[in-house]
């Protein structure tokens, strides 16, 4: 991808600005013939959730450029009702990290289980589609700093694993 | 519709345990010819809110009775995402009140603009599909109250235009 | 919105020159729980019957203005045939009233239920998006001009209340 | 398919009671690239319009078994609005013809176009899925006649054809 | 549609390069009541193979001109895998003969059923949408030869029959 | 989840028997505002094709338990092909690994991108949703030998990293 031009720097961004709250029912269309949610509709939802968060931030259009492990923890049936939280953790110069939480609800006995976490990251494009500065990410609070701190240390594995994948497929 | 048996009251429960945030971004499919997004697409999109706060409220499958005079305040367009929020304001003995607000917001410019408000009634239905008790709602704050007495309001007002409306199909 | 150059009359087309037929299934996605449709799901169909209505008189792009109160009279079920019919009862200078009535149908027993009826108001777009006059409503026999005059006054009431909802959100 | 045991005579029933009109929005999700909706999707709209003429008729669950050469005259572009009319032709003792047609019309000039026109089968089914008996279809005009009377020979040489490929594939 | 301009000939191209391998579940959104897949919705994914395979064989956008007849052997339920093979069998100017076979598999058994195999034609298009040439299909092997002759003669039946129902419109 | 009870060992079966080949068109309803595809649609069709190839294996329900990290290396368009192939590579008592690789064609030039390649773990079920041993998987080839023992050591670090995850959330 060729290198954005120098630009002055962005004005950093409050995390929690970027945050963003989904609700959805699981429709028979979602599932499987035992009426267990399909992973790819979880995943399909992670990731617009994760896109607004990172959107929000950036205000710019963004495309995904990596989700990290996804583990179900437990499985989501017909007629549940799904929660998905997203908010950005961590900007480097043209990617983010955001933080995805997915929790779903039976909507009769009102049980809540938590059902997948999930970390992605998204780059910001300019209008020819080319990857573009996004503001850095303010942390204010001690959780939001312990948060940054962590996603910092996973994008530093993340480029060293797509390095060696990149070396890998040569 | 039959009338239900008579059953121990249910306990109240606070109007903002009900309260539903969906966020959902406008797709090309969504949307007419010159990019604006069907009205019918918004209305369902209040439905499924509404029917999420009033199941949160009930703990019973629910199904919506009406919807009053809805007014679009401002055209959405594609790519822009759009709240929904959603809260149940008002329960008589099998139906429920919800108010709905959505607005949209531009993701490049941030800019949000209100779109629309909407109050639906919802029906608690048992499993044979019949109309069961809901929980009363516990008001607190002021606002709430004020919410509560103008939702009680519009209900009069709603079974009065039902009336009018079964004698002048008859 | 911005006032639209003056232009010469546009000339007056019969009422039932828009009449639309809509017939659609109603499949396990329409549906919650218990197997009835989500109302939402009318909703949209009612939107898309009016918006082809109010297209095939102005012969523009419309859009939703606002919907008057809807009321579900029966429950629509999985497997059933849904009927909506659409025609243009009135026409203001940009915008028009239609008028839909949806009834279901048991495929297998033939018996035919009245579901609902809704007034929708659309106003015709030029090609900016911006609002643009529409051809008069003709009407001939009793029942269009008794349609018109019931449609007038419905109009009337709705621009009245736009104007209290606009002040009380000032 | 099992045979369906001895059964009184069904009453025959008007073609025109079957008599089904469909209305469709082109959407960009049903177009390619240039805007030209896919020949499936007309097809699924076909088949659609088709078994809900069956259904109504047969008063039963209908499947489809087969459908004739189908020739597309005309491209539908994504905006225009498609129009689907289906009635049945002609039924023998657990099979019916439907006869479908399909037009296309440009919402802004009004102008029409025939798009395509095809016979399908459908067979009735009982509760367990197995072909069950449907009712005669009853002519009165001269133009119904003339229908019944081509389907009657379309009917034949499917049975022919059918009978073909199974030796063909044995 | 206007006779496009003379072009150099365009280099053949053998059939098995356009070969499209398809795999699907059917989900209860594509079932009737009985959980009988919908015919319209095997027609709409074998448009989409053969619109794949003549467009790799083209290289241009397709559209379809014509499917021919078509029989269900056996109906598909929900949960079944549905494997849809197609591969152009012949071209000439500027349309292609693709053949399409459609198999149904019981994911739990394994168990394979023939459903449907369909021919249907495409027409590639330059980018205004105009008739544009294809290059000829080389055949290599016996089968291929036989495939390929075959298609040519059902393409002169469809001529002829093309013809014939111009005149009966007229 | 509850341990299954002892059975005997199913027959191991060859790793190709599972193969699956999917191929769709990327519509305008699956791509953001620069027509790039949504990234949780092609994790949506990694999670088809995988669980195919699990079911198929299995001969069972199967369920998914996780993804491995994913990174798209180029980005897809509307109207591009996409083909997604999947093949279980290792199973242990109860659940499987597949790998799933994702590619990308454009239509007209013929040019062909790798987008992405994915590792999903699914979990066989039994009637009653619990989860139910499956096959073992035989190797064949040199290569097959080597992607199974590739697949074994990628499940020992998920084990120990889904327990270590477990740890955390306590």
């Amino acid at each position: 991808m060729p290198n954005s031009t120098a630009q002055p720097k962005l004005q950093p961004k409050p995390a929690r600005d970027s945050s963003v709250i989904m609700t959805e029912i699981v429709l028979p269309t979602h599932a499987n013939a035992l009426g267990s949610i399909f992973g790819g509709q979880v995943m399909s939802w992670i990731d617009i959730a994760g896109a607004i968060a990172a959107g929000r931030h950036a205000r710019k259009v963004v495309v995904t450029a990596s989700i990290d492990a996804l583990h179900f923890v437990a499985p989501i049936k017909v007629g549940h009702v799904v929660h998905i939280k997203a908010m950005v953790n961590f900007a480097s110069r043209t990617s983010m990290e955001v933080g995805v939480r997915v929790d779903s609800e039976n909507p009769v006995t009102g049980e809540i289980h938590h059902t997948a976490k999930a970390y992605l990251t998204f780059v910001g494009l300019d209008e020819h589609g080319r990857p573009t500065p996004v503001p850095p990410v303010l942390t204010e609070s001690a959780e939001e700093k312990r948060r940054f701190e962590e996603a910092r240390k996973r994008r530093e594995a993340r480029v060293r694993l797509a390095e060696e994948i990149k070396k890998g497929s040569d």
